[in-house]
Parts: C-alpha cells; structure tokens; sequence
C-alpha cells in the first residue's frame, strides 16, 4: 500500500450544507481546506428545503443571498384545519407566515440540492479550498501533546478513494467505511478536523461522542406530488387534524405541495422500509375527507421514523477534532429546522477557526473553540424540547393558539437563541445572566443582530445590515451615533473615532492596516467599523466625519460604504432601526458584532474600557501592552 | 467552393442585446432559428449598461429579471452642479432618481457583457435555437413572388466563417464582409431574416436603407474609473454645468464611477480617435475643479461622436428582412437608451414573427407585421429629438428644471411610448386617435400595461403582473373584474366566462387547447385568461368561480395562478391596482394585452363583441364563422 501525505489546515468530512456552509468561511484567506465526501458527486436531490430567515442572512453574508431567494419559494399564509361536527373537516383559522419584528421574510423553501450547488459554485474560484467526491476517511489519530500554542499538525487522518458500487445507490455515507476498502491509503495532515458526515457519522463514531436521546413513536410519510384535489387551502401551508393524525401540507415550487403524513403512530410499528407509497396516499386521503385528492406527478417520497438525539460532545481532543449539523444532532423535519441548524452550527465554528488560524487571537485560543460546543449544544437540547412540544399545538383547539403558535414562529426562526456569557460574549459588567431569552428581536449580548434596512449615506442606496457584513471574518463595531446633526453627538462620533484609530491606547491595531494602506491591505483588518446614524442625511457631510468612518486607501480613494443612515429609502420605505432597535436617537450606542452576526457587547458610545475589554477577553488583544488596560 | 443548404425559420445577424432579445421569443417553440455574428464569441465588456423599468419588465417575462436584478447596480438621486458665483461649482438641487408611477426601481446598471450573458444562457437548454459566432453573411437574396400566404422560405443568405484575424480586436463587425473572404459559403434558407448587427449593420446596406441625420457637433470622452476625490457627490448621478461643459457622471458598481466628458465642441473637431485617456481626464478635472479629482484603477474608456440618425425602413421586401436596434438608430448614449430601445425593438418584432410561424394569423398576417416599423420608427424619430434637447435641460439654471426634468425621466423610463391605432391596437369605435400622447401610467390602448404588484388569490405570494406575462407568445386577457364580493360583479365575471370559454360563440378556439387537456396542450393556447379582482379575499373562494379562470388540466389539476387580488401582501406592500389604474371598483373592465405587454384594447367586461373584434382585427379569427361576427 502506497501512502502520500498532504498538509491543510482544515480537513472537512462531508460536502453537505453543513459541510459547504463551513467552507464558505474560508474564501478570500490563505487557509487551506479540503472537503471530501463519500458520495460520487453534489446530491443531486435533497429532502431538506425549509429555509429560515437567519439562514438566509447567512446567504446573504456569504454573497449567495440573492441568487438563492431568486429561486426559492415563498411561504405566506397557514391555515389550521380541525375536525367538523359532521365528521369531516372544517378550516379553523389563516394566520400570515410572519414575524413582525423580523421585517423580512421569515421562511423560505429551496431544495437542498441548489442550496449547495450555490454554496458550492462560490466555493470554486477559491484556489485555497478543494473538493474531492468518492474520498472516504478510514482512520483519524489527534495528537494529544500539541497545544494550541504551537503551530502543528496534530491531526492525521487516513483517506480512500471509493469505488462508484461502494456508495449507496442514494448517496448516503454507509455507517461504516474502516474496512473492506482494497485501496491505497492517502494520509492528510491537519490543524482540525470537522466531521458534517451526517446522521451516521463516521467521524461520531472514532471521537467516542455518542448521541443521547430516542426514536419517537411514529412512522410518517413525506411525498413531493403535484395534486388534483378540490381541497380549497391546498396552496396553503396547512395542518390537518383528524381522527388520525394532522398531516402537515407545504406548497412549493413547480406546481407541487409536500406531505407529511402521519401512517402509524403507537408501539407496534411498521420498519419505515416496508411502508408503499400508495399506503401513504391512503392515509392522506382519509385525513383529507370528504376532499378529494388524487396525485398528478410525484417527484419524490418517503418514510422515516424520527430520532430525538443530541451528541454528548461538539468537540473533542483540545478542540481539534469538531463535529456539526446531523452528525450531533436528529429531530423531526416538520418544523423545518434540520439544514437550517447545520448550516447555523457550521457558521458559528468556521469564524472562530478562520480567526485563530490566521493570528488575530494569541491569547488561549483554545477558550475561543470551545465556545462552539457551549453555544450550539444547547441549541440543539432546545431544538429538540421544542420538537416533542411542537405537534402537541396541533392536537386539539386551544384558546391560546395564536400566542403559541407565533411564539413557535419565532423559535423555529431563531429569534429566541441567545448564547451565554463567555469569551465571546460580554453581559455589561457585574451581570452573569440576563434572565430567561426573549423572543423579541432587541440588542443584547449573546443574541443574533436584528436584520435591518438602512441607506448608505453616500447614496441613499438601501442596504441590508446582514448582507452588508459579509462574511470576511471580521468583526464589526457598529456605532448607532444618533442624531449627528447635533453638535455633542458629533463629537462624541469623533472621540469615539480617535480612540477607534489609536494604535497606541486604543483599537488602531484591529481596526487599520498594519502595513501599507491600499485596498487588499484593509481586507485583511479583524474589525471594520461602520456607523448607522439617524441624522437627516442633508445636514451631515460625509466628508466632515473621523476618518475611521470613511478610510482611505491609496489606490481606491475613500470608502464610502461604512456610513448608513436610518432613512428612508428611494423604494423599499424605512428601516426605522432606532425605533425598531429601541436606540435613543440621542444617545450613542455602539454594539460588537462577531463575525457570525451575533452581538459580542454593547457598551455607550463613549466606554472605550468596554470595548477594550470585549477584545481582550476574546483573546485578540493582551492587556499589557495598553496603558490604560485591565487585566481581564 | 462547396455549398451546403441549411433551413431555418428565422436567422438573426448579430448576436448582441437586440439578436439575443429577439432569440429569447422562439424558447419553448418549434421554430427554429439560427444567429450568426462575426464576433468569436460573447462580448467580453460592452459599453453600454443602463437599463430602464421597461427593459427589466421585458427580463422578467424571460424569466431571468431576477438574476439580473441582483447583479444590476441601483440609481436613487440625481445632483445637479452648476458655477458659483466665485468661478466654482456649487451644487443646486437633488432630485430622487423616481418616477412615482412607476412603483418600481426607474433604472439600474449592468454592463452588456452581463446582460447578454444572461439572455444567451437562456437559450442553451432550447434546441431549436443556435448560435454560431465567428461567421458571416456575405450574400442576400430575398424572392419577391413569394407572398404570406405561402409557406416558403423566400430568403437566402449565404454565410462564410470568419478567420479569428478577420475580427476586428473590439469585436466590433466590419463595415463590409463582402468580399475578401476565400472560405466556402453555406446558404441558409429562411423564412425570415432580421439583422441586428448594430451601427455599420451589413444587412442595412444590403437592404439600401439609409440612414437620415447628422453626426452632432461635439466630440465626448467617457472613462470608467475608481475615483480619488474629495467631489462629496461622487456617489450619485451627477449633472456637473461648468463654463467648459457639462460632465454626467454616473456611479457604477465595484466601487466605479463612469464620467462623460465633453472634451472638444465646435466646428473644427478632432477625430475621437486622436484623444487620449490623459486628455479626457484634464477636461474632466477642469470641470470639477476646485475639487480633486484624480483616476484610481481605470477599467474603459473611449471617446466618440454622437451620430443622431434613423433609418429610411426597418422592414423590406414584403417583411421578410427586418433591421433592429443600432442597425436603425444611432443617438446619444447619455439618456441611457441604446440597449433598451434595442431589446425593445426586439420585442416588438419577436412576438408578431412567433405567431405568424405558428400559424395563429390566419388572416392578413404581413398586416401585423408591417406594425413592427409603424410602431417603433416613431418611437426612434422621438428618441432623437428627446436626445437633442435633453443636455439643453442643464445648460442654464431653471425654474422649471423639475418639471421638465421629471418629464424626461418618464419620457426616458418608456411612459410616453404610445402605438398608434392598427391592426393590434384597437381604439373605442369611432375613435381615430387618443389625442397627444400622456406620461401618466394609466391603462390605454397602444401603451405598455402600466407594471404591477397583485397577490396570488390562492397563496398570498405577491406577483408583479410582467413577470406573470412570461414571453410565451401568449396573448392575455385581464379582467380586471371589481368587488367580485358583490354578486352583481360575481355574475358578470361569470357571463363573461362563458363567453371566453364558448368554442362556437365566443373566444373558446383561443383560450382552450384544441386537443386534450393536459398541462403540454395549455401551453400552447393564444390567448391566456387573467383575472385581477378587489375583493376581500376571504370572501372568494377560489373554485367557486367560472372554470376559465381556473381551468383543469387532466395531470395536474387546477391552476391557481390566474386569479390575483389587489390586496395587502405579506411583506411587499398593497399594489393599490384599481387606485393606480384608475379603474372603478364597482365595474368591470376587461384589458387585452398584447404579448409584449403593450395594451391592444380596453372594454367594458360585458362587451363581448369589442373583445371578438380586437382578435378579428389582428388576423386570430375569421369573422366569418362566428354567428354574432362583424365584417371587419
């Protein structure tokens, strides 16, 4: 056996969305990636589409946001439909698909397959990240000494090539690939490894991580068809209780609707496999009688019984081995939620790698990794408490609908998801814990940044908050300077912009080039500040601001795309980010926002200290060398 | 020299916006069509990139105005510059880049290359449809014996391939590809021929169209650059008047900004060619002074002469050979008008030709097509004297610079276009003209459907009416049908369904398939049946109106995407239709729409006999089988 040796900084075990989202990380940076997946080539049908507000920001930032949305499907209305007093069905209630506070579209629908073919394409002209398809791993051996002091490659991991037979006809990784493989063994070197091999990990199984949690008590059936029915609702999203179950209907693209049909539920049940599709269609049309309803063309179906598990670990070996997405975690697909939280979990580790490997955190990285497992897994505890409650609103008429179900909206969206205190999360000094999580879209530590329209300032130009702060690897500090018509705001902006710039006692450091002062020199900066001012734009020049709000560069001139105004636009209203935000437009605020969108601190527009001290707890600063720092 | 015959229905000369445009028509058709240019392939950075509402509504019923929309770059305001009294510039007024009408983005920017990019890949899946670059024609003959009548293939072009030196290096066609050519000649035998092979057209000369105007008298630099500037409006559409001229500058994406420069006017004018960048630039600099202006990255520039001419004909020979876009118009780029008053062309012709080739104009078909030079000569005799005024506008302050300046957006937007009465717009009986054409949006025969956003009956989803009207070939009938809550306006809704529906009395030959039922033989139906209704939604239901609104297809069911409602959607607004139409909530009115989206006829929705004789009018009906028909 020939055996070959190849060094990247990060091996990723499996090219799904989990997998791909992770990726996407690492364009425009010199790390080097290597993908492989155990499938001959992208899947070429996927069962997951839900799409939800959050994710799509994510698109957003990775600059895939519109050509996914072009293709997607919306979803607007629900309609409940419960049992009638004549023993057939009656429609109960049509609520709009929405979250007030999000001011965007809450979900969407797009087949996972286009999802990761764009993830994929925007992956393609990046020469530091490379994909190879029928690779599997047969080996992985983390060395245990190497600290994240010293730059070495503690992971070596075993891959080979597979043959086309060897993979499953529907391209799922088989449960185990360490043996009966006759080919020669490629042995990759790594600074990580991170397994998004799905529900049966490979990877799980070689990190000892087991998944905790159980199968639930029901078979159901989903089918893609195009229907003939006269059921009125049908391009609805509908739950259907009945005497036999509440089937859940979602229409999508190309004429066609999906079902989730509930086929048995109790303790004798039927091994999925054996279930027909005609069986499944049976069960559907009992629950939608005296309807009718017939299958035109079926794109696709199937039969599963859910697990509710969450893996007992998201990393392991001093945070160099990671496990994402499926790999930790299985619930039910009916409220949408699966590619979405694995593309979420990938999204929130890939920053943190991009980040300490290139440098910018010196100071125990280490602290920095391991707030993935105590961000997401908790995430993925609530995801599946919420899954066993979720179908339980369905079940009966309830005064309380409405507040329940919006309440359900907004969880299933990701409004309710606010990390804890850490390194990478400052609560406002002396506070450990704000209480229990709101649903309500504010500013505070640990929560995802509302997505907001503004205008930039140069030229009115309405622009998205998410979109904007694509993802470099940056952090942003985003300063809410009020009404900067006023002259004491004004110059608050402006102490705020010398300490911002000082390389000496301030944040000069992250914030300027170190070397140099074109274009691809500001590119490499950890932290960009922008500024979202609620000044009429008339009496504001840009020109008149701190540099550190419209640098310049060399080769390109001033940067005019880091002042928005919270105004109204040409065409798509008003953002009102103050009001919706609850800013005071005369007071100053300012917010850390990490690389993954989510708040890291908010302190007043005149604490320099705090934000100091975000940077230094984060591990990107060290206390010493600043004379005014704390030791933190 | 060896010759090989290859039969087409229509061949296309040149394969830039207005070929690609017209190619667009034939997707999902038999027709076969083959365009030719003398370029090696696709234009790698064209000049021109400013594209008005009218021409995103035409990419929209593509089907690729989405994809283009989120490459295109936004214009929200427009300064206008003129001298201070200290010999400076001093900036007068802002304008919003709006026109209120429109409810919808006024002009965006993406570049040629870009915008043919995306008409050619939407082509590629449609095997009826080639392409071959790098060829030429080098002959014509067009036989004229032969009548509409007839199906024959009345045109013959020969064609040779084009050595890769032949080219000209900008890929601009040579004036003259007549002789000088030793490769073999393959004729081509067509039905049609229509050259859009731009300004030095070859199929112009060949057809002896001349063309009638005069070269103006000033000679322009244009540059497009990164700007490093202190100008403070270098992020909007800037008219700058200064005592050596005025510049138009124009902000572009990837952080550029394009100048016009009147660099030389006068009688004794250089030849363009003998201008370089540095000249350009120093006029440039001269203007804007006292601010800086120096050239960051510049990615093109060129300098020109401005030529404002129309062609003699843009059809001859018994249309059978056709001229569009460039080939009959030249004119100033500075409206922003060349590539969409060429699409326009295009889509103006694209439609008359299909449905002559599918035979859907029993009767008179050359009629209809003599309309495609009756209806678009004028609009570029207009365009011309528009282009003459246009700079006077900002040559000397003005009281009325708003008023006229608002009208010339309309006028550049597309509103004031309005086709005189033919054999495709009917006007109400008795009525010859509709007296002088109005920059209001209303609905009016021989005007573009004024674009809208309706909701889906069915789902809520919000819907822009162009975008619904796909370039199928289809006419529509939109019955814009009132309250339809109040039974009287129900009933009439359902009179007219039967009439629409009736294959002996009414329009059933065009609206219903000839043979079967399934989805294929709906495709193929002429006239297509919408309706828009203001009605509470919840007080409709959907299958409770006449089956033409909602007919059955035997593999796919009901369709559900013919009725909107001018309701509130979820997300984007209410589209206020009945308000912005005008149109009475408590009548009916009922639009035929034309399948370019220009109105053929407006009718009250109980007059039957109106409807039948628009399509008599167009050659779509005999009059004679019909009981109540009239002798048109």
């Amino acid at each position: 056996m020939a055996a070959t040796t190849t060094v990247v900084d990060v091996l990723i075990i499996g090219a799904g969305p989990a997998g791909l989202a992770l990726a996407n990380w690492f364009r425009n940076s010199n790390i080097t990636v290597l993908l492989v997946d155990k499938k001959p080539g992208p899947t070429p049908r996927g069962q997951a589409e839900g799409l939800k507000s959050t994710t799509n920001e994510i698109f957003a930032s990775f600059g895939i946001g519109s050509q996914i949305a072009a293709e997607s499907w919306r979803l607007e209305e629900i309609a409940v439909w419960g049992q009638s007093a004549n023993g057939g069905i009656v429609r109960e209630q049509v609520v709009m698909d929405k979250v007030e506070e999000l001011g965007a579209i809450r979900e969407t629908l797009l087949q996972q397959s286009r999802v990761e073919h764009h993830m994929l394409q925007n992956l393609l002209s990046h020469t530091n990240i490379s994909i190879r398809y029928s690779t599997s791993p047969v080996s992985v051996v983390v060395d245990g000494s190497c600290t994240h002091e010293v730059a070495g490659y503690p992971v070596t991991v075993g891959l080979t090539r597979v043959k086309q037979s060897e993979s499953e006809p529907n391209g799922t990784p088989t449960a185990n690939g360490t043996n009966g493989h006759s080919h020669d063994t490629e042995y990759i070197s790594a600074k990580y490894v991170v397994g998004c091999d799905g529900a049966r990990s490979w990877l799980r199984k070689q990190l000892d991580v087991v998944l905790e949690g159980d199968l639930t008590d029901s078979v159901f059936g989903v089918v893609d068809l195009i229907p003939k029915t006269n059921f009125p609702d049908i391009r609805r999203v509908c739950y259907l209780r009945a005497a036999t179950g509440t089937i859940l209907l979602v229409p999508r693209n190309n004429k066609e609707v999906r079902l989730y049909i509930p086929v048995e539920s109790g303790s004798a049940l039927p091994d999925p496999k054996d279930l027909t599709l005609d069986r499944i269609l049976a069960a559907a049309r009992e629950i939608i009688s005296p309807y009718a309803l017939e299958a035109g063309p079926v794109s696709w179906w199937s039969a599963y019984r859910v697990g509710q598990r969450v893996g007992s670990h998201f990393s392991r070996r001093n945070e160099r081995a990671f496990l994402v997405g499926d790999a930790v975690h299985t619930h039910s697909p009916k409220a949408g939620q699966g590619m979405n939280t694995s593309i979420q979990d990938a999204y929130n580790l890939g920053w943190k790698l991009r980040l300490v490997l290139q440098g910018h955190v010196p100071s125990n990285p280490q602290a920095l990794l391991r707030t993935y497992e105590s961000e997401r897994r908790p995430v993925a505890q609530d995801l599946i408490a919420f899954d066993r409650g979720y179908l339980k609103l369905f079940s009966a008429q309830s005064a309380q609908f409405d507040t329940e179900f919006l309440r359900a909206m907004k969880f299933t969206t990701g409004l309710s998801i606010r990390y804890a205190k850490s390194c990478a999360v400052q609560l406002p000094s002396g506070v450990e814990d704000l209480g229990p999580s709101l649903l309500k879209a504010d500013l505070i530590p640990g929560k995802r940044l509302q997505d907001f329209q503004a205008v930039y300032h140069a030229d009115r130009i309405a622009e998205r908050i998410h979109k904007r702060m694509h993802a470099s690897g940056a952090f942003r500090i985003v300063v809410f300077a009020g009404d900067i018509a006023e002259p004491g705001l004004l110059a608050k902006s402006q102490s705020l912009g010398d300490f911002l710039a000082n390389r000496e006692s301030g944040l000069g450091r992250l914030t300027m080039p170190s070397v140099g002062d074109d274009a691809a020199a500001w590119q490499d900066v950890p932290v960009e500040v922008l500024m979202v001012h609620c000044a009429e734009r008339e009496h504001v020049e840009l020109l008149g601001l701190h540099e550190v709000y419209r640098p310049w560069s060399s080769d390109e001139g001033y940067d005019y795309w880091r002042v928005l105004a919270d105004a109204e636009s040409v065409l798509e209203g008003h953002g009102r980010v103050y009001e919706r935000l609850e800013l005071d437009r005369h007071q100053g605020r300012c917010a850390v926002v990490r690389p993954d969108g989510y708040v890291g601190a908010v302190v007043d527009v005149n604490d320099f200290q705090g934000l100091k001290s975000y940077f230094q707890g984060v591990g990107m600063v060290e206390a010493e060398p600043y004379q005014n720092g704390t030791s933190h």
